[in-house]
């Protein structure tokens, strides 16, 4: 746990050691199953997680969890919400949760999952829970990486219209409609479906499952649902396809990463580039000679 | 307008027209001011920014307005709304009125934001507003994009602990309070307050303006506050070093786009590459091999 907590460190730093350790492991195209959990706050996300969590356990199945954090001064609420998580399953060797900062780098927070994902795979994970904390930074990231992502809603969400606005009807691979104790919640259960009918024909209709995260309802139908769908992925040869995009859109990261630092650095080091760019306005010309340089 | 309009969509398909383009405009650091509008759909945060345009053409001046939209085959609500609001416009020389995809791209959006916000600058526009639609996308980007973040609230927005998960309160310069009319609006406006009372001293305090869209109550207010906000910019020196800033942030954006479609592109042309980086797992070595070649 240790070890991997302190890996997961250095992807997360973006470390040089990265390199290195992706040296020692080549862990290949083993990947764990990942499922991501994406949602407006209020809609019991966590609890739902919490839930999922419990039931895998009960089915002796080991996991990991990656809480997406936009880890700002501000956050306070979100990191003690997950260091109480972690405090419960603290004596558990077969939970591993963990917060992934983005860092304020743009981008930087989809790269780091990836490459803490194989660092899962490579330390035994059955299986990979993301979750998104609040809103505005992660969905969209965590639909690239995760191979099934659930979308949380609730009752009280708002029109349908609001929905479509937010643009995640067409990233749920599976529809988790929560607090389906509370009113309204025939009719948005009743509303998507509708709309997934009016919906493009696509191989795979996301199912809408209602739950109650707090008594642990439907969470089994839940994850029969996330399995359907691994099940979908591999039999339509997706699953092999996925995992060798993902490779490939990790190494684009990788080079769009080292492109962006090896621009800094010589924007920092040669003043009359800098001047240059600021007299003529000319990010393209620039990016390109700095590339092509061969000191780099 | 037109010349305009084609040359955005240069931009936003990432053209390699844009190299040119840039040649010719040379725009340097000119760059007009740029508020940005943020916040949960249902805060009418698009009525608010018309309401905001109506204002500025009443002063005279001349504006843009860059929705950003995730641009997915099912946000036809967001695009029919974006072209009510132009069709509204459409006599009107001083207003320009675009939706800008992110197509797929993550981080693309900010990349083709700043740009054309040059060609905005360069096409002669006095103000610039960058307004988010929906949630789970562009926050971040907005605010790393805009001089001033607006972020719209409303009194039914929930409680503040989920505010502070959503991590929207340091990315805001200013606090704009709709629908002021409804319950609960005061609480929100002293809860705020308080927050910002709480937080760590700050050369700017980002005020909180009460406003009422759809009557324009408020929209003068707020306005003078996004205006105060830009001459604490100026006064700080901070506004030179943003204009620097954002040409340094763009040229590194454009290196990362270029060693990404180079990676892609050495991925798809050879085979053993690819093979190898599926068997290993090595995207960092395979990510300089591709950036360290002399043949790109």
């Amino acid at each position: 746990m240790r070890a991997l907590a302190r890996a997961i460190t250095l992807v997360e730093r973006r470390d040089p050691g990265v390199r290195e350790l992706e040296e020692a492991l080549r862990t290949g195209a083993k990947s764990p199953g990942v499922a991501g959990f994406t949602g407006a706050p209020g809609t019991g996300k966590s609890t739902l997680v919490d839930a999922v969590i419990a039931f895998l356990r009960n089915q002796g199945s080991s996991v990991a969890v990656l809480a997406t954090d936009p880890n700002s001064p501000f956050t306070g609420g979100a990191i003690l919400g997950d260091r109480i998580r972690m405090q419960r399953h603290a004596l558990d060797g077969k939970v591993f949760i963990r917060s992934m900062g983005a860092r304020g780098h743009l981008g930087g927070l989809s790269l780091a999952t990836r490459e803490a994902i194989r660092l899962l795979g490579a330390f035994g994970f059955d299986q990979v829970i993301l979750e998104t904390v609040g809103v505005g930074q992660s969905e969209l990231e965590v639909a690239a990486v995760a191979d099934t992502t659930v979308v949380v809603l609730t009752p009280n969400l708002g029109d349908s219209v609001q929905m479509i606005k937010a643009g995640i009807l067409e990233i749920a691979d599976v529809f988790a409609v929560n607090k389906s104790d509370i009113d309204g919640h025939a009719r948005v259960v009743a509303e998507l479906r509708t709309m997934m009918n009016m919906a493009p024909k696509t191989p795979w209709r996301p199912p809408t499952v209602p739950t109650i995260a707090t008594r642990g309802d439907g969470v089994d139908k839940l994850w029969e649902a996330v399995l359907q769908h691994r099940r979908h992925l591999e039999s339509s040869g997706r699953a092999t396809e996925l995992v060798a995009k993902r490779l490939r859109d990790e190494t684009a990261e990788v080079a769009a990463e080292l492109a962006r630092d090896r621009t800094r650095r010589a924007l920092e080091e040669d003043a009359g580039l800098a001047e240059r760019l600021l007299r003529d306005g000319t990010p393209y010309r620039t990016a390109e000679e700095i590339l092509d340089r061969t000191d780099n």
